[in-house]
C-alpha cells in the first residue's frame, strides 16, 4: 500500500491502546479535537489547510491483506484485534473549519467523534496531514501579504521534506494565493498551474551562453523566460537584448528574464535599464534564489522592478518556524468531558466551537471559545463535514478555497497583516467552558 | 502511480529542458554532482543518508500510461519527447559516498553520469531524497553524541512533513544510531525496531488513573511502560508503586514509567526517589516531550536518572536547521568540464573525488577535494554503486550502515563531537582542481 494511505503510518502506541481498549471493552464514543497549543515565533495567525486530504484518508482507511499479515506476524495482537482491524472502516463524524480559515491557538480546527479505538488510531496521521499543510499555508500567507499583487510561484520541491511534502506544499501555497508551482505532479493531481523554463545547467551544457538562449528559445518559444545569471547577469541581459530582435523576426517573444543570485534589488534595476535601453521594455523580470517574506518585503519596499518571484525552500519547509505545536486530544468519552492537566499542556474539556465576530467593515474583531452547545455571538467556524464516515455536500474546489483564504487575509486586523506586530488577536474563553473545566478538575481530584 | 515513484514529481523546467535538449541534439554524456554548498547553523559536519532510496528511484524510473497520457494532454511536448519518455529507463552510472559517511561542504556525495536529458530529469527528486535523509541523519548524530549510550527513540511521525518524511526520518535516525522508532510502518518496510505503549488519552478515557494503569498492564503486559503525567507525575509514580506488587503477583512487571512534561531533571529525581523508596528500583524512567540535543545534553550533564528518551519534532523536522543548502550541478558535458559562476553560487568543475586522511588513532585529520583522475593521499570516499543503470554488489543492510555511522562518529575530531565548536574541519582543494577551474574560466571568458 502507498505510504500515504497505509494505516501502519501510525505510532505503535495507538495499536497498543486499541488492543487494550478492545480487551477492556472501552469502545464507546470518543471526541478528539485537533488544535495548536501556541503560536510559533514569527506567526501572528495560522491558516487551516489539509482538510480534504484528512477526509480522503478517513474515507480510504482500511487494513489490507499485507498490513494484516504483517500485524499477525508480529505476535503482538490477539485475534479479536486482528478481526477488528480487518473490518475497520471509519464510521465517525467530523466537524471542522473550512480550509483557508484563519485560526488561533486553543481553537479546535477539527473534531473527530467515533468509537474510541477508531478515533485513537487516527491521531498520528491526522496530525501529520493537518500540521503540514496548515504550517505551509500559514507561511505562504505571510509571503502573499508581503508582496501584494505580485505573482509568487512555489519553487521548493527539491528541499521539501520528501515526496508528499513537495506535493502538498504546492497545494497549500496555491490555496493561500500563490499563482502556481514548478511541481509537475501538482498539475496532474490537482490542476494547479505550473511554471518553469530553464536551469543553469542548460546554459552550462552549451559552449556559448547566447547560443544556449537561442537554442532554448527556438525549441520552447511559449512563455519564454531566459535565465541570465549563469556567468554574469548584466552580460546575460545584454545578450538577451541583442538576441530579442532576431527572435522577434521569427515570431518568438522573450517574455521574461530570470535572476537567481546576487543583490536582487540592485541587479534588477541594472537589468531593467539594460532591457529598456536595448529596446525591450516589454520583457519582464522574474527573481528567485533564497527568497522569503522578509526579502520580498524589502524588494517591494524598495520598489525594485521585479514582476514576479519564485520562492523555494523557505516556503516548503517553513524554515523559520518549521513546526506547529499542534495536538489531537481526547475531550469527551462515553458522554463525560475529559481533560489533560500535564504541566504546560493542559487542555480545555468537552466538544467545543469557535465563534468569530466581525466589525461592520468586515474586519475580524475577536473570537470566543466555548462548548459547542453554548451558543455565542458571531459566526461559528466549525461545520459538519462528515457523518457516519461519509462526506457531506460537495468537495470545495481549489478555487473556492483560494477565494476563502483571500477573503480571510483581507479581513485580518491590519496589525496582523504586518510581518512583525505586538498585537495579539483576542480569543475569549466563555464562562460555560471555564465552569466545565472546574467541574472536570473536581472529578479528577476525587480520584487522585 | 505512488507520489514517491512518480517521474512527474519534478520541476517543469526539467521537462522543458529535456524537450530542448532533444530538439537540439544535446544528448551526449553529462555528469552532475550532488553536494552541500555550506554548513547550516548549528552543524559542524553532515552525515550522508538516502542513497538506497535514490538508487531505488533510479532503478524504478519510468513513465507509465497515466503519466504519458497526462503529458500528451498538456500539449507542451512533441512526439519525439513523448516517445523518448515512454522508452526512458535510467541507463547511467552512479558514484557515491556510502550511507553513514561524514561529509563537508563542496564535497560531492553522489555523481550521476548519463545522457544529458536523463541526468537532467533526475535533479529535483534526487535532491529531494538525499537532502531529507542527510538532514535528519545529521541532526540525529548530534543527539547520539549528546546522549552517549542512552537509547533514543524517534517519536516524531506526527509533526514530520508528510508521510514519506515520517518514514524516512525513522530510517535516517535508526541508521545513525537511534534504537528505533514509534512508527509502525518502519518495522514493516525496513525491519526497524518499534516501541510504544500509551498516550494520555488512555488514562483520560478512564475515570480513575490507577484503574487505567491496571487495565493497560493486564491487556498489554509485555515491555510495560506506564505514562504517569496525565494529571500529576509524582502522584502517578505513587500509584505505580502501589500497583506494582499486585501486578507482580500475577507475573506482570512494570518495565518503565514515562514522563512527558515538566522539568524532566527535577521530576525524574523525585520520581526515581518515589520508585526506589516504594520498593521498585528496577522500574526505569523514560522521558519525552520537546527534547532536542541541548536538553539531552543538559539532562546527561545533570546526571538525571533517566534511562531512555523519546525524541520527536526536533528530530524529524531538524527544527533548528530544517534545510541543507544542497544542489545537483552539471560538472561535465560531452567531455568538457563546466562550472556555474553566479554570485556566491560558483561551483568546482569536473568529475571530482574526496580523499580523507586519518591519524594513526583512527581520527579524521583532513580531506582533499580534487578531480577523480588526480589521485591524492588518503581514502577515496566516493565509490561506484551503479553502472549502466544496474546496482553493483549487494545492498548494504541497515546494520551495516549503522556500524559505519557509529565508526564515523567515533572517528570525528573531538571538537566536532561537541554541540558547539569554533573548529572547522579542513577540506583542501588540490592544485589540479584549481588549475582546471582557471582553464574553464578562460573558456567562459572567451565567449562573454
Amino acid at each position: 500500500m502507498d505510504i500515504e494511505k497505509s494505516p501502519l503510518l501510525t505510532d505503535l502506541y495507538q495499536l497498543n491502546m486499541m488492543q487494550a481498549y478492545l480487551t477492556n471493552g472501552l469502545t464507546e464514543t470518543a471526541s478528539f479535537e485537533f488544535f495548536v497549543r501556541r503560536l510559533p515565533v514569527h506567526r501572528h495567525f495560522l491558516l487551516a489547510a489539509g482538510l480534504e486530504q484528512a477526509l480522503d484518508f478517513l474515507e480510504g482507511l482500511h487494513f489490507g491483506e499485507a498490513e494484516l499479515g504483517y500485524l499477525a506476524s508480529t505476535g503482538r495482537f490477539d485475534r479479536t484485534m486482528l478481526d477488528y482491524l480487518k473490518a475497520l472502516r471509519f464510521t465517525g463524524d467530523v466537524d471542522a473549519m473550512a480550509e483557508g480559515t484563519v485560526f488561533f491557538p486553543d481553537e479546535p480546527v477539527l473534531r473527530i467523534t467515533a468509537p474510541l479505538p477508531q478515533a485513537q488510531l487516527l491521531e498520528s496521521r491526522l496530525i501529520n496531514i493537518l500540521h503540514f499543510q496548515s504550517l505551509i499555508a500559514s507561511k505562504a500567507a505571510r509571503m502573499i501579504l508581503a508582496a501584494p499583487g505580485k505573482p509568487l510561484i512555489d519553487f521548493g520541491l527539491r528541499r521539501a521534506h520528501g515526496a508528499e511534502a513537495s506535493l502538498m506544499a504546492a497545494r497549500a501555497s496555491y490555496i493561500t494565493g500563490f499563482a502556481g508551482t514548478a511541481t509537475v505532479l501538482a498539475e496532474q493531481r490537482f490542476g494547479i498551474p505550473i511554471f518553469g523554463t530553464t536551469a543553469h545547467s542548460y546554459v552550462q551544457a552549451h559552449d556559448d551562453e547566447i547560443a544556449a538562449f537561442e537554442s532554448f528559445a527556438r525549441a520552447r518559444p511559449t512563455n519564454l523566460t531566459l535565465l541570465i545569471d549563469t556567468y554574469d547577469a548584466e552580460a546575460g541581459a545584454r545578450k538577451v537584448v541583442s538576441l530579442a530582435p532576431r527572435l522577434k523576426a521569427d515570431g518568438i517573444h522573450v517574455q521574461a528574464v530570470r535572476i537567481d543570485s546576487g543583490d536582487l534589488i540592485a541587479l534588477s534595476r541594472r537589468v531593467r535599464q539594460i532591457l529598456d535601453e536595448g529596446g525591450a521594455p516589454e520583457i519582464r523580470i522574474f527573481a528567485s534564489g533564497g527568497l522569503d517574506e522578509y526579502s520580498l518585503n524589502a524588494i517591494i519596499s524598495a520598489d525594485a522592478p521585479i514582476d514576479g518571484f519564485g520562492v523555494g525552500t523557505s516556503l516548503t519547509t517553513s524554515s523559520d518556524s518549521p513546526t506547529l505545536d499542534c495536538v489531537y486530544k481526547l475531550e469527551e468519552y462515553a458522554g463525560i468531558p475529559r481533560r489533560k492537566r500535564s504541566l504546560e499542556k493542559q487542555t480545555w474539556p468537552g466538544c467545543k466551537q469557535v465563534w468569530r465576530r466581525y466589525a461592520p467593515s468586515g474586519a475580524m474583531v475577536a473570537d470566543t471559545l466555548s462548548l459547542a452547545s453554548d451558543r455565542q455571538d458571531g459566526e461559528p467556524l466549525l461545520h459538519p463535514v462528515m457523518r457516519n464516515g461519509r462526506r457531506l455536500g460537495l468537495k470545495p474546489t481549489l478555487a473556492d478555497i483560494r477565494a476563502r483564504a483571500a477573503a480571510e487575509l483581507t479581513s485580518l486586523p491590519e496589525a496582523l497583516q504586518q510581518l512583525k506586530t505586538e498585537r495579539v488577536y483576542p480569543v475569549q474563553v466563555a464562562d460555560a467552558l471555564v465552569a466545565l473545566t472546574a467541574e472536570v478538575d473536581r472529578r479528577i481530584a476525587s480520584h487522585l
